[in-house]
Order: structure tokens, then C-alpha cells, then sequence
């Protein structure tokens, strides 16, 4: 077979150089016909769409042809011709086909059926094979690129924040320990307390469940920073909302008050969404057509709307307001209540009809390191809620005065030993500074309108499930 | 104090504004003068040049600025001044300043006399305040944002492979075991082995060595894609060049060989050295003054060379040569033989004088993974070897042949029901396929020329530390 540098389906099929030699490689999609034509679609993952390959069966001979079914992998060079039928601009004219490997329809698990996306979760391997994963683990990237394009671009730097950590002071949720013990011979003190000594560290460890505190300290010193790196929460939550592992982008911002923050936190997720409806159209609108017929509609609505700014309380006026006029809820709602998704999106949907951003939260539902406000009640925290998913962000102005922090730490239970180092930057050249985490997968939930989080994430990890 | 938005002193120092009146917020470097006038350098992160603000002591009363020691944080008013001195452009004569934060110089620990790199990695939360570690974190930050940008550029995707994995089988190293068992009370079967069913996963976890195989299954469904993410490996290993935790950037392209795979990585590398250089200029000519006389010719050194290629059998020729002339190595050449870091610089500083990639290496020495020669004896793997680091990135061409690579992965005991996923892309439209892996503190050390990586992440792990 010649030798022709490949061309991506993506660049095929822009490309108008009609009656040029060119080679695409790929997998084939589907392969139909007749005894004298036969019609390969062929995708390589550069885009949702495939190249049609038009085959002269006479020329192969139809024996070289029939090993090339759903799943087989093949190079193509043919001619580049202005396609015919509608949707493509370009077809490709076989003149040579190098079979690189078959996929026995017996058994290859992709047959071109659509398939239940529980069924896809089992043989994650082979899912992005499809045009739905395909497609999210394409917007995937851009929301990625998006968000060190954003931060980038504001003079913020990306900082790496530790995965395995010995403190255990964010209070976020249960964690994994990590160990290079040998759990066959555990050493025990007089007290029965296994002895930490020999594991690796000298301590006992865990996988972090946030990088916040880590990212206030490059903050307070490096001005505005972000994190982007997977986080983990041992819960034993088997539902559409939970991982195990995920990953979260955590920015913090020197001199930035709740203000600042809010803004944003609002300028960030438009900016993403911008992306992606620029940058993953097709994708976007296959995901819609397939999925979620509101979707596209969903992204324009949170870019044309300024986001609603009020306080906690205010907003429990209004949720305890619709109780008295008859709404039901299945939470009760009262001040120092945790917000239910229910209510987060009756005031998105219902009642103000655009994103909201709630803050002034009581400092009992909330973490020892939030600004306390002068009321001594509540607390400097924002939570930004979006239509269909609630909460998709959550953050606050940092409390950067050392004997309040210190009190409040003390009242949490949070044994400052465990934190000297994060009061240290309290005690040396303390400034207000502010931050917020997003969880990439709920982002990627809005974006793609899917709404089981394993869907969003190449390989989940969930209770009793860590394939692959 | 009047409410001005505040300025980077990045871009304070570029602005020509003079006469306005500006806003900064930084940290105190240094304070000196004399009764009449007081000079504050002042450093917000955002550049490793400090801005000049005078004030004119009558003004505040000698009191009122006697807590502006050095590591104090302030906030500035006034105005921009075309500065005098040499150096900076610009500087201001402060109106107003708010103390947000002192540090007291009794017990503040980074006092302006230089520190010791040892003594700042204990105090690795305040450390980034520092010239040299805000120098080396804004070019890690650089580096990444490169790294992005040369994939994204090029149609690659961003592909998060698991951190949890139940797979031991790339061979890479030690693991850490990540669990939720409760350690007081392990169950144990019949036979005394651990019963895991209780874990979390239902079996037994750990901490990914190299995200590559799962990158392989995306690589054949998306084409070409890039994790970047951290790994993890439990080796009992003091030493300057070794991470418990570190960064990896591996990407796996379908359908390149091995020659378009050194391709790309010599591009790759040449793309984020440049901008480097472009980028982080200040950082980095501050970093060679303090540290490393050498660094930039080194860098430039890398650019303007085309990479030598030759293979593992060729490379260990003319080390026994180099031997046979009277050349004294620390460890024995011979073909078969690991090659150390004395042996790749040889080839790389002395031979050629130029950066070397090696390929081809004995199978017995390299993964299970690798395409297997035609000799029977060489695998088609390739290492960059750059000057002062040696080995910089590692790779290869993968077996795409089920067969070669199901007898291959049983010779070197990896048990086939813990790969059955990877096998299945070389069942089902299996294609050539290439990548390598590039440590990101590794890429670091060579850039910032730093030569402890200890120094080049911000909170390092390593045996008997899990600080911060």
C-alpha cells in the first residue's frame, strides 16, 4: 500500500482538495451494500461524524471485503470526492484498503444497535467506541482546556496540590487511607493503637478530599491560584450523583472578598459554557437530539441570564412563602435548614427563572474556615445553583482572622496541631482572600445533559466497582 | 482608605500611566530608609519583581508604620511614579496604606538573609513566598498551560485515566494500597487471606503507577489523547531525584510508529522549553543567577540541536568503545545491561553533543507492552536522553498483535484475566498504536535547573514525609 501521511476525519471532511489522493484511518462504524458498491462508515474519534468510503467491490474482491465489519480497523487511501448525498461535504473513493484488525462479529460487544447505557458503564473500554461517549469524553477535554484557558488568561496559576495527606481537617466527607503496611503483620502499641512508624509516610494517610487549604496557602502567597486535580470521598453512595473519585477545580484569590467571588464564580462557569457551545456544537446537539431535548436550550439560558445575588435567609423567606401558598415539598424548609436540591431549584426555576447565587449561610451547616459575619450567625459562604442539578458550586470569603478562626476551629473539633501550618498563614501577613470549588463532573453533567455522573467519567469508581 | 481596583504589581510595573493614582496589595519584601522617607518593596505573587513604594514618613507618623516588616501584608494607594532609580519602570508614592496582616520579625521565619533550600522545604507552606520558589512554581504553572496548549493544538484529547486502580500489572513499581478496611478488625478467610469483600471496591485497591494502559483503550477510540495526572510509587527511595507522588503527562497516539512517536516527543519537549523561555524569562534568569550558570545555554542547547537517533545496540557500541579508549564508568556497559544516568549523559554531553534518542532496547529489560522486533531479541521502545538529567522521556511503539502480546504478558507474568480490557483493543480493531510517558517534575528540574525534585513540586511526599 503507498504511503500517504493521514488526514483526520475532522480535516476529511472540511477539506474541498476534491481529486486528491488522501488516507484516513479508523474504525469502521457500519459497512452496507450491494453486490456491486459497498458503503463504509468510518470514524477515528476526531470527530462525532464519519467519512463515507464508497468501495468498488469489484476492485477487492468481495472475500478481502467480508472481514470488514462493525469495529475493524482499517487504512484507506482513495480519492477525495465532493459527496452527493446530503450532511458530508466529502467522501473518500477507495483505491487501496490495509485491514489492521477485525472485530469477530460474534463477539465484539458494539454491534451497531444502540445499547443501553448500563451496559456501555461494563465494557467502559470500549465505550468512547460510541458516538454518546465519543462525544462526552470530547466536551470532556474542551471544559478542561476551557478552564486553564480561563484562569490562564486572568494571571492565575495552576497549583498542584497534594493527593495523599496526613491531615484530616476539611471535614468534607470520609476518606481512604493509604498504607504500604502489611496488613498480614500490623504493630500494636501497649494501648492496642497500630503503630504508624513503619507505614511510608511515618503517619498514618489518606486521599485528600479537597486542596483547598493547600491552595489558600500558594494563594496568600502567589496571589490567584487554582487547583485541578481529582479528590475523593469514601461514601458508601451508590446513586446517579456520587464517585468515589472525581475531579475538582478549586480557585483562590488573594484581596478577593465575597463580592469578587461571586463574580467569579458567575464570569467562570459562562466562560465554560461559551466553550463549549462554541467549541462542541455537534457534539453538544447529538447529546441533545439523543438525550436531552432541553439541553442546549439549558447552557443559553444560564449565558443570558445575570445571576440573582441574595442571602441564605432571604431565601428561605421565599421557599417557606410557597410552603404557605401551597408547594410541596419533600424536605421541610427552616431557617438553619440545608438547602435540598428541591428548593435550590424552586428558586431557580420557579421562582426567579435564573441561576442564584445564595450566601450569609448559618455557620452550623458550614465549615470552620468560612468569614464570619458581624450578626455572629452566619457565615460568608456562597453556593451557586443551576437549573436541573442545584448546587454547582460552592464557596466563601476565607476567615483571615487568626483568634476567630482559631475559636471557631476549636468549636468544630478541628485540633489545631492538625493545621498550624494553614493558621500560620493567619499569623503572617493575613489578607481577606476568597475561593470556590466545582466539581468537573457536575459541570460535565450541565454540559452534556447526562445524568448519571459515571457516564461523564472514563472509568467511575463507585462502590465495589473499580474495573479497569 | 478610598476603594481603587486593585493593579497586579505585574502590571503596575509595565503601566506608563504616571500621575494616576493606583491600587496594590502585596507582601512586604523589605522596608529600609531614613527618618524622611521609607522604601517598601512589595511582591503580590503575580511577578518575581517587587514595586518600589516611598513614603514620605510624615505623612503616616513613624508609628503607624512601624508594623510594615518584612512578610507583613498592606494595601497601597497612590501614585505612579516614572521611576528614578534604575531597574523598575515605575514605582508609587503611597497616599494611603491599610495594614492587613503583620508578621512578627521575632517570629516570622523567612527574614531577608537567603535560606538554606533544606530549611525552606520544612516550611513548605510559606516557601512560595520566596523569590526562588515563586519563580519555580510560576514556571510549573507555565509548563503545564504549555503542555495543554501543544495537544490541544494539535487535536490530541485530555483523557483522565483512573488514580484508584484494582490492576498491578504495568510493573512500574511499588504501590500504595488504598482501602476503607477497618485495620482493628480484618477478616480473614479459611485460608488466612484478607477477605476484601468489605472493602470498598469489594477487592483489593491501589494507587495508579501510570494511567498508559488505560490510555492505550482511549487512544483506540479517540485517536491520539494525553493524560496528565499524578502517580504514585511506594519506593523506599531517599534520594533527590525520587517522588512517592509526582505528575505524569503520557500521550498515546493510534496509528503512529515508532519514528512519528520520537517525532512528537522531540516537538513536544522543543515546544515547552520555548516557551519557557518566551514565557518565564524573569523567572528564569533568576533562577540561573542563584542556582545553575548554565541553564539557559543548556535550554537553547536543546532547541537548536536535532535529536540523534540511534538504536540501544549502537548506543552501547560506543560505550564500550569510550570504555576500551580508557573512559572510567561507576557501573559495567554491556549489551543487555540497564544504562545509568552516567551512561545516557555520556552519549548525550560527550558523544554527540546533542540530546539522543535511544531505541530498540533487549526486550528483557523493558515491558511486556512493547512491539516486539523481528530479531526476536529487541523491543521498540525509545528513551530521550537530555544533558545533566539523562533519561527525560520513555516510550514505545505498543504490541498491536494479540497473540505476541498474550504470550508476551504471560513470559513476564501478568496474569491475563487482570488485562482481559487491554487485550480486548488488540481483539477488536486492533491498530499500530505508540505513546510515552514524561515525568513532570522531571521536565522541571531541566527547566528551572533546579536539582532536588524536592524542590520543584510544592508539597513534596516522600518516605517519612506527608507534611502540609
Amino acid at each position: 500500500m503507498e504511503t500517504i501521511v493521514r488526514t483526520k476525519i475532522v480535516d476529511v471532511l472540511k477539506s474541498e482538495a476534491f481529486g486528491t489522493t488522501v488516507n484516513v484511518k479508523g474504525w469502521v462504524r457500519t459497512r452496507r451494500g450491494s453486490k456491486q458498491v459497498s458503503f463504509i462508515a468510518l470514524n477515528d474519534g476526531s470527530t462525532i461524524n464519519n467519512v463515507q468510503i464508497v468501495v468498488d467491490v469489484d476492485l477487492f474482491g468481495e472475500e478481502y471485503l467480508k472481514p470488514i465489519t462493525t469495529g475493524a480497523c482499517i487504512s484507506v487511501n482513495g480519492e477525495l470526492v465532493e459527496s452527493q448525498g446530503q450532511g458530508q461535504n466529502a467522501e473518500i473513493h477507495a483505491k487501496e484498503i490495509l485491514i489492521y484488525g477485525t472485530a469477530d462479529p460474534a463477539t465484539y460487544p458494539l454491534q451497531k444497535k444502540g445499547h443501553s447505557l448500563e451496559f456501555l458503564r461494563e465494557i467502559a473500554h470500549l465505550r468512547p467506541r460510541t458516538n454518546t461517549f465519543g462525544a462526552i469524553f470530547r466536551i470532556r477535554h474542551h471544559m478542561a482546556i476551557a478552564i486553564h484557558r480561563f484562569f490562564h488568561d486572568r494571571g492565575f496559576f495552576y497549583f498542584h496540590t497534594p493527593i495523599i495527606t496526613a491531615s484530616d481537617c476539611e471535614g468534607a466527607g470520609q476518606m481512604f487511607q493509604v498504607t504500604t503496611l502489611n496488613l498480614y503483620d500490623l504493630k500494636k502499641n501497649e494501648e492496642g493503637s497500630i503503630i504508624y512508624d513503619n507505614d511510608f509516610f511515618g503517619k498514618q494517610t489518606s486521599l485528600t478530599v479537597s486542596g483547598q487549604l493547600e491552595g489558600e496557602l500558594a494563594a496568600m502567597s502567589l496571589g490567584s491560584i487554582y487547583t485541578f486535580g481529582p479528590t475523593f470521598r469514601a461514601e458508601n453512595s451508590n446513586t446517579p450523583r456520587h464517585l468515589a473519585e472525581f475531579w475538582m477545580i478549586e480557585p483562590e484569590v488573594a484581596f478577593n472578598e465575597i463580592a469578587e467571588n461571586m463574580q467569579l464564580a458567575e464570569d467562570f462557569i459562562k466562560y465554560c459554557i461559551q466553550w463549549a457551545l462554541d467549541n462542541c456544537k455537534e457534539d453538544i446537539e447529538f447529546l441533545s437530539k439523543m438525550y436531552d431535548k432541553e439541553l442546549i436550550e439549558r447552557l443559553e439560558f444560564v449565558l443570558k441570564n445575570s445571576f440573582v445575588r441574595l442571602t441564605y435567609t432571604d431565601g428561605v423567606k421565599i421557599l417557606e412563602e410557597a410552603v404557605a401558598n401551597g408547594h410541596k415539598f419533600e424536605y421541610p424548609i427552616y431557617w438553619g435548614a440545608d438547602l435540598a436540591a428541591e428548593h435550590e431549584r424552586y428558586l431557580v426555576e420557579n421562582h426567579f427563572k435564573s441561576p442564584v447565587i445564595l450566601t450569609d449561610y448559618p455557620k452550623e451547616i458550614k465549615s470552620f474556615y468560612m468569614k464570619q459575619n458581624e450578626d455572629g450567625k452566619t457565615v460568608r459562604a456562597m453556593d451557586v445553583l443551576f437549573p436541573k442539578i442545584g448546587e454547582i458550586i460552592g464557596g466563601s470569603q476565607r476567615e483571615e482572622d487568626y483568634e476567630k478562626l482559631s475559636r471557631r476551629a476549636k468549636e468544630m473539633g478541628v485540633p489545631e496541631k492538625d493545621i498550624w501550618w494553614y493558621m500560620d498563614t493567619r499569623r503572617f501577613g493575613t489578607a481577606p482572600h476568597s475561593g470556590f470549588g466545582l466539581g468537573f463532573e457536575r459541570l460535565l453533567l450541565f454540559v452534556t445533559g447526562m445524568t448519571n455522573i459515571r457516564d461523564v467519567i472514563p472509568f467511575p469508581r463507585t462502590p465495589k466497582t473499580a474495573e479497569f
